[in-house]
C-alpha cells in the first residue's frame, strides 16, 4: 500500500478545500458578516495540507485499493473540516448536526437538519449550496483536473469517485477528461445562473440555487425550497437543468463533438427521458383534480419527478399530500436515480436496464439451455466483469438498506419515515416523507441515526465500493 | 413443445385435486353440513381430468420450458377449481375472493379476505387449511410421488415447484425422493396433530392447526389465530413446528439415515437458527416493557419471529402495537423466508447467504484484481449457473415488488399498508402491516388489487421463474 501517495494525495486535497473556502469568505466580506470561522479554517487547511504535501513522494503509482482508499478518506475528511464554519460560527450549535448538514451537501443529497434556513448568515447559505457543486462532479476529479499531475495513475481514483457502472476517459488523457468534465459542469452552470437571473432572481439566489441543480444537490436557501418563488418561470428553467444535470456527461462531450448519432445512441438517455415523461404524466393525471389545469398539474408534476429522478431534491409542491398512486412513482424513483456519470445518485437507469436485461436474458436462457444468450447495451455485448460489478452493487446496496433501515428504527418513527429516511440518504435525493417529508427536516433524529445517515449518504454518493472496502479485514495487506 | 405431456399431467392433477375434494366432503358429512358444492366439484374434476389423461401420450419426454409451463398451468388451474366450494356453498359471494383466499390457502401465504372466519362451515374451514398442506410439499410432486410414472423427466417438473436455488434429488429415482419428502412431511404432521391433542385442542383444531404449520401456510379457524387458545403449551408445539417445517427436508433425510454430521454440516441450517435466536432476543429486550415477565415476553416474540421467517403467518400477538424497532425486524424477516427445500416461502436463508458472500468476495477482488475468488456454501464453491440463477431470482423479484406496489398505490391506501401487502403476498407471509396487519384482512381491496396480490403469491410460491416465463414472447416456439 502506498501510503505516501495516500498522504499526499490528501494533502493536495485539503488545500483546494482551504482555497474554496475562500468563495463564502468573500460572501461574508460583501455582506459585512462575520468571516472569522471561514478565516481560521482556511490557515488550519492550508498549512495541513502544506505539511502532508510538500514532499512528493519518490512512487506515484496507485492501483485499485489505493484509490478506493484515497477517495474514501478524502469524503470523511473533507466533510470533518467542511462541518466546522456551521459550528465555529455558532449557527449550527451541534458539531453532529453541523457534520450531518455538510455531508448531506458533499454528497448532493440535501436533507436537512434546519428548522429555520433562513436564519443562517450569507456565508454559511453560500458555502451550504456551494458544497453540492464541489460533490457533484467530485472533489477529487478537480484535483485531478487542476493540479499538476504525473503519476498517470489518476484513472483508479476517477473510477472510483465518478456514479455509474462502467467510467470511461473521454479522451486519453484522465487529466484532459476531468478538465473537459469541469468545463462542461462549468458552462451548464453558468448558463443556468443567467437564466435565472433573467428571470428576476436576486444574483445570490441564482447562483445558490444553480449550485444546487448542478450538483443535483437540492438545499434550497428558503424554508418552502423553490415553491418560495412562486414563478412558473424559475420552475421551468431548474426543470429543464435538473434534467440535463442528470445526463450522461459523455453526451455533452459528443454533441459539443457534434457526433449527435452518438449521443442519441445511448440507451441510458433514452430510458431516463422515457421514464420522466411516463412518471409526469401519470402524476399529472393523478392529481389533475387538485390543481386549476392541466398545464398547472403538469408543472408541479414535471418538477418534483425530474428533482425527485436525478436525486436532486427540490421542492415546489407538498408531493405528501398528494395521492398514494403519485407518491409511490416518486418513491420508486428515488431508487432508479439518474444517468451514469451524471452529478445524479441513486442506482443509475443503467444499472436497472441492466439488471431487466439480465432477467429477461437469464428468463431465456431457461426455457433454451443450450442457447447462448447475453446482456447487450448500445449495440454491444456488456462484459461480464461489468455485470459481477452491478450484481455486487446491489448486493451490497440491499444489505446496507436493511441494516440501516434496523437502526433508525430504534428512532421509533412511523414506518414510512424510518424507511424513507434511509431511502433518501443512501440514494443522495433529499426530503423523503412525512417526519422527513417535504415540509419536514431531520433535526429530531437521535446523533446516532444521524451518524447511520451520514454513512448511507456518503456510501450512496461513492457507490458503496470505497467505503465498504474499509470494512474488508485484509485492506491493509 | 409436447403438449400432449402438458395436457395428461395437468388431467392427473385434476383427478388428484377431485379425489382430495373427498376430504372435507367427509368432514361436512360428520359435522351434517350440506356438502353439495363438493360433491358437484369432485365430478366435475374427475371427468375433466379422466377426459385430458385416459390416453397417455406417446412421447413422454418433457423438457425445462415443459416443465414450467406445467407447473404455472397447474397452480393456475388447481386455484381455479378450488375456489369454487367456497362460491358454491355462497359462504364467500365474490368469485374474485374466493379465489384469492384458495391462491392465499395452495400458496401458503394465509392471507385473507374473510372478516368473520368463524362463520364458515366446518368443510369449508377444512378445505381452506388442507389447501395449505396440498400447496406447502407441491401438488405436482405429489403427483410425482403418487402415480405410477415411467417417463424419468419428473426432475423439471420437481425443479421448477420445490423452492431454493438448488434442487438436488434425494435418491437416484425422482419417484422414490418425492415419496420419501411426503414420508417425512406425513410423519411431521402427525406428531404435531397427537401433541395438539395432548395439549386439549378439538381432533378439528388440531388437524386444521397442523395443516397449516406443516404448509407454513397460517390460515387459522379463528379470528384471532392461535391467540385464541390462550395457551403456552399451544405456542410452544407450534413455535417448534414451524420452526421444524422451515427446515431444509434433506436435513430430516440425513438424520433419518443417521448421517448427523451431514445435517449439521449444512450452513444454511445454522444461519436460519442464528437469525431466529437473534431476532427473538432483540424483540424481546424491545417488547420487555409490555409483557409481565421476560418468558412472556419471550414467548410472544419468538412465535412472531419463527412465524414470519417460516412466512406461515400465525398470530399470537398483535405485534402492530410493539415498537418500531420489533416491527422492522419482522418487516425484514419477511424478505429473508425459511430454508431451501422446505414448505416456507420469502427468498430463502440460502440465497440471502450466497448474496452476501458474493458481495464480499467481489469486494475482496476490487483490491485484489488478480486473485481467484469464489462463493463457497457448506465447504464447496458455488457454481456460476447457481450464482446467475441467484442474480435473476433477484432482478425479477424486484422487477415484480416495484410493479406490484405501484399497481396497489392505486388503491391509495396508506404507505405501510400498500408496500407490506405486496411484501407479504410475494413473500407468502399471510399478515402484513396496518390495513393488512395483524387485526386487519384484505376484504377492502378491490379486485384488481386482489388478482395483483393472487399473481404475487403464485409467482413467489413458484420462485417467479415458472411464471415469469410465461410472459416471453417465444415461449411457444
Amino acid at each position: 500500500m502506498n501510503w505516501k501517495m495516500i498522504k499526499y494525495t490528501l494533502g493536495r486535497m485539503l488545500i483546494i478545500e482551504g482555497l474554496l473556502m475562500l468563495l463564502p469568505m468573500i460572501v461574508g466580506l460583501c455582506y459585512q458578516e462575520n468571516i472569522f470561522s471561514y478565516i481560521v479554517m482556511i490557515v488550519i487547511l492550508c498549512f495541513l495540507g502544506w505539511i502532508m504535501s510538500h514532499h512528493k513522494p519518490p512512487k506515484t503509482k496507485i492501483y485499485a485499493r489505493e484509490g478506493f482508499i484515497i477517495v474514501a478518506l478524502s469524503w470523511l475528511i473533507l466533510s470533518f473540516f467542511g462541518a466546522f464554519p456551521f459550528y465555529l460560527s455558532g449557527e449550527i450549535p451541534s458539531y453532529v448536526d453541523a457534520f450531518f448538514e455538510i455531508v448531506s451537501g458533499f454528497t448532493t443529497t440535501g436533507s436537512s437538519i434546519l428548522e429555520n434556513i433562513e436564519a443562517l448568515s450569507y456565508a454559511n447559505l453560500f458555502w451550504r449550496s456551494f458544497s453540492h457543486w464541489i460533490g457533484g462532479m467530485g472533489i477529487l476529479v478537480f484535483v485531478v483536473a487542476m493540479l499538476p499531475d504525473s503519476s498517470g495513475s489518476s484513472l483508479h481514483i476517477l473510477r472510483a469517485e465518478m456514479p455509474g457502472p462502467t467510467v470511461g476517459k473521454l479522451v486519453s488523457k484522465i487529466k484532459m477528461t476531468a478538465q473537459i468534465l469541469y468545463m462542461i459542469y462549468l458552462v451548464l452552470t453558468f448558463v443556468e445562473v443567467i437564466l435565472l437571473l433573467l428571470g428576476g432572481l436576486p444574483l445570490f439566489d441564482s447562483l445558490v440555487n444553480a449550485f444546487g441543480t448542478a450538483g443535483t444537490g437540492g438545499f434550497a436557501i428558503k424554508n418552502t425550497s423553490i415553491a418560495f418563488y412562486q414563478s412558473a418561470y424559475v420552475d421551468v428553467v431548474i426543470t429543464i437543468f435538473m434534467l440535463l444535470f442528470g445526463i450522461n456527461f459523455n453526451v455533452f462531450y459528443f454533441i459539443l463533438l457534434k457526433e449527435f448519432r452518438s449521443a442519441w445512441k445511448n440507451s441510458e438517455l433514452k430510458a431516463y427521458l422515457a421514464i420522466i415523461v411516463v412518471a409526469s404524466l401519470l402524476i399529472t393525471w393523478n392529481i389533475l383534480s387538485m390543481y386549476p389545469s392541466f398545464f398547472s398539474a403538469l408543472r408541479y408534476a414535471s418538477f418534483q419527478v425530474v428533482s425527485i429522478i436525478t436525486t436532486t431534491g427540490y421542492i415546489t409542491a407538498d408531493y405528501g399530500q398528494w395521492p398514494m398512486f403519485s407518491q409511490t412513482i416518486l418513491f420508486l424513483l428515488m431508487f432508479v436515480g439518474a444517468c451514469a456519470s451524471s452529478t445524479g445518485g441513486g442506482m443509475k437507469v443503467s444499472r436497472i436496464l441492466m439488471v431487466c436485461r439480465y432477467g429477461h436474458s437469464e428468463l431465456r436462457k431457461m426455457i433454451h439451455p443450450h442457447s447462448v444468450v447475453s446482456v447487450d447495451m448500445d449495440g454491444r455485448s456488456v462484459s461480464k466483469s461489468t455485470i459481477s460489478g452491478v450484481h455486487a452493487y446491489f448486493s451490497l446496496y440491499f444489505i446496507l438498506l436493511a441494516i440501516s433501515f434496523l437502526l433508525l428504527s430504534l428512532e421509533n418513527m412511523d414506518f414510512t419515515s424510518t424507511l424513507s429516511s434511509v431511502v433518501t440518504c443512501i440514494n443522495n435525493v433529499g426530503p423523503g416523507f412525512n417526519i422527513v417529508g417535504p415540509t419536514g427536516n431531520f433535526s429530531s433524529l437521535s446523533d446516532v441515526s444521524k451518524l447511520v445517515l451520514c454513512f448511507d449518504m456518503l456510501a450512496g454518493r461513492l457507490e458503496l465500493f470505497p467505503f465498504m472496502v474499509l470494512f474488508l479485514r485484509d485492506i491493509r495487506h
